[in-house]
């Protein structure tokens, strides 16, 4: 039997039940679920609320193909259960048993964007699982297309896994659209600032990514409203720290950023009003903004100090399944250390969204399905 | 003798007067102005204001570098006059009589920005030409390096030359950075759509650069207050022109350019709130709005639309030395056609002004110091 949790009503405890294992579709295949982990995404989907400053407020709800009630849960981990009747193509030879991470940022599999592989930029973004395709809140998952299956290296662990299919991937893919501003910046000053906006777990990994990716010469500097998430970020291997209380006035704030000179790119994983228009007020000449938190707001930046600071603001959508295999490769090379994990009971959930919420989970919350251990099963 | 134009204080007619011929600094040259063409930035800097909604207004009198009065003019053609008395170096073989246009964004021309050639972003903007450095509103202007005078080919007249150094290598460096996007998205849907926001000199000139750097199966569609001035666009070769009077609504000017699709590119050289609100919700998936205007104003972006849509924004300062001599080889060998041109007399720079603050000026103003006409001298 299948045990999942699901969102019946915003905001109200996720219900748990037992259902049939669903059976493999003819291209696809069917996880036992390892480990799932807990995004701060999932926090605004069970609120149903993603704010955007005056433009009004983003609701799940809103989506015609979205119907509660949902499995919440992309970032899956797992072995293969089952697979469809129709041989597979490709590089996706899978066989029962094999250790898997899945991509599950699907869309419709079927438009210009899905067939070019920017499945992640499909118009049809509600047809990711974990939101109108069930998630990985659940003990088995539905994999519609064998491809969107990875193969785990040994070397990574199925806990470490399932992050790997968006706090890992995002970063990634925001460290690398970062590159090329800090390797001008490194090429024109001998070196590079970056700084590093929130330090959950996406900001941890992204300090690990920065490490590996980024010239090594780049002063990575991490900023965050709680001190103990700033230890674990110089543990982690950043080179400076900010701490940005609520108390602190944005000009505080920026004084203090500043002392450190302007950066060359900023990586926002909070991305409200308040981190957003600091961190474009702390940008150095033709810097660049990299945003990824939803946290939500509205960018409120001068058009002339765009232009007189030739900057740059870029939005990221976690990754493509091609950004995803190359970064499990680095992963697995560099043997990059992963956030904190806190690991929780499927029963569990509402509670671990709620510490969530209030901002009281270091590193990264992951439902564990494995009655076997954190490793391989 | 030498006859300038001069800001006395921001907002008054510009005073005319007479003084000697300068000398040529040791590394350097004075060149005879034979055109100086009247940018819309002239306007603020006479006006001594650049608004930036919530971060208050931008003047150049907060500048301690800036004092007035100053001569404007930053696009200026003519022939050499005399040099300075250092040998030349690299490829600066310049004769006497040389026709030049000049590289006026010269900077400190000693900093980590302007050693890489990245002079447009050295941090010192106030030592460009027609700011703390004397411009083009005069018959001679004195150039810091030779390196900065650029001999023109043959088959671009005096008069188009004095404008290849704003408004030619702007929309050009704007076109350059849509470019990569335009290609991707014509490798995924076969074709792609720009959008651009002003039929001025600017935006006529970047309809001749998008038809000739763009894949040819580029939608160009222009959008302006100004049936006239879209009527110029047509002549310059855009496919789709859109109306935006002052009467239109947010929604209705949105509605009426959606109906072309998203664009995955839109160039605004107007770039107030209003243009840049409606060119934000304009841009499709993965599309890039790049910003030229200095009219001046606020971003007020939904941030999770930003990641959503994977969208980029980017502020275009003019561009490097490089950057220029790359844009009048195209000038050159596509034989783009210009902007039309409204020649004025010195005397009359401040009507000048005042017809482009009015938005009365189809196409560019050029101050005409040639008496010989149009052309070569």
């Amino acid at each position: 039997m299948m045990k999942r949790a699901q969102i019946l009503k915003p905001c109200e405890s996720l219900a748990i039940d037992t259902v049939a294992v669903p059976v493999a579709p003819p291209k696809g295949l069917v996880v036992k679920t390892a480990f799932g982990g807990i995004c701060h995404s999932d926090l605004h989907q069970w609120e149903n609320e993603i704010r955007q400053g005056s433009e009004g407020v983003l609701r799940y709800t809103d989506n015609p193909f979205y119907k509660l009630p949902v499995v919440p849960g992309h970032e899956i981990s797992g072995v293969v259960y089952s697979m469809g009747s129709e041989s597979e193509t490709g590089d996706a030879k899978l066989e029962i048993g094999d250790e898997v991470v899945i991509y599950p940022w699907i869309g419709c599999a079927n438009c210009n964007y899905c067939n070019f592989g920017d499945n992640n930029l499909c118009l049809s973004k509600h047809l990711w699982l974990g939101n109108v395709r069930p998630g990985g809140y659940a003990s088995f998952v539905v994999i519609p297309e064998r491809k969107f299956a990875i193969k785990i290296p040994k070397s990574i662990p199925l806990d470490v896994a399932c992050m790997l299919s968006c706090s890992c991937l995002t970063t990634y893919n925001a460290v690398i659209k970062a590159k090329l501003t800090i390797e001008k910046a490194t090429s024109r000053n001998g070196k590079a600032n970056v700084l590093i906006i929130g330090a959950g777990g996406l900001g941890l990994w992204s300090i690990q990514m920065a490490k590996h990716i980024l010239p090594k010469s780049t002063t990575i500097t991490v900023a965050d409203i709680n001190e103990e998430k700033l230890q674990i970020a110089r543990d982690r291997g950043c080179h400076l720290t900010l701490c940005w209380p609520s108390s602190l006035t944005d000009n505080e704030a920026i004084a203090q950023a500043m002392k450190n000179g302007g950066y060359d790119a900023i990586i926002d994983f909070v991305n409200t009003s308040k981190t957003s228009n600091r961190a474009f007020r702390c940008l150095g000449m033709e810097g660049k903004l990299v945003m990824v938190g939803l946290f939500g707001g509205q960018a409120n930046y001068s058009l002339p100090g765009m232009i007189f600071g030739a900057k740059t603001v870029q939005g990221v959508v976690v990754g493509t399944l091609q950004t995803m295999k190359d970064m499990i490769n680095l992963v697995a090379k560099e043997k990059l250390i992963p956030p904190p994990m806190k690991y929780f009971q499927l029963e569990e959930i509402t509670d671990a969204l709620n510490l969530i919420k209030d901002g009281k989970l270091n590193g990264r919350g992951i439902i564990n399905f494995s009655s076997s251990g954190s490793h391989h099963l």
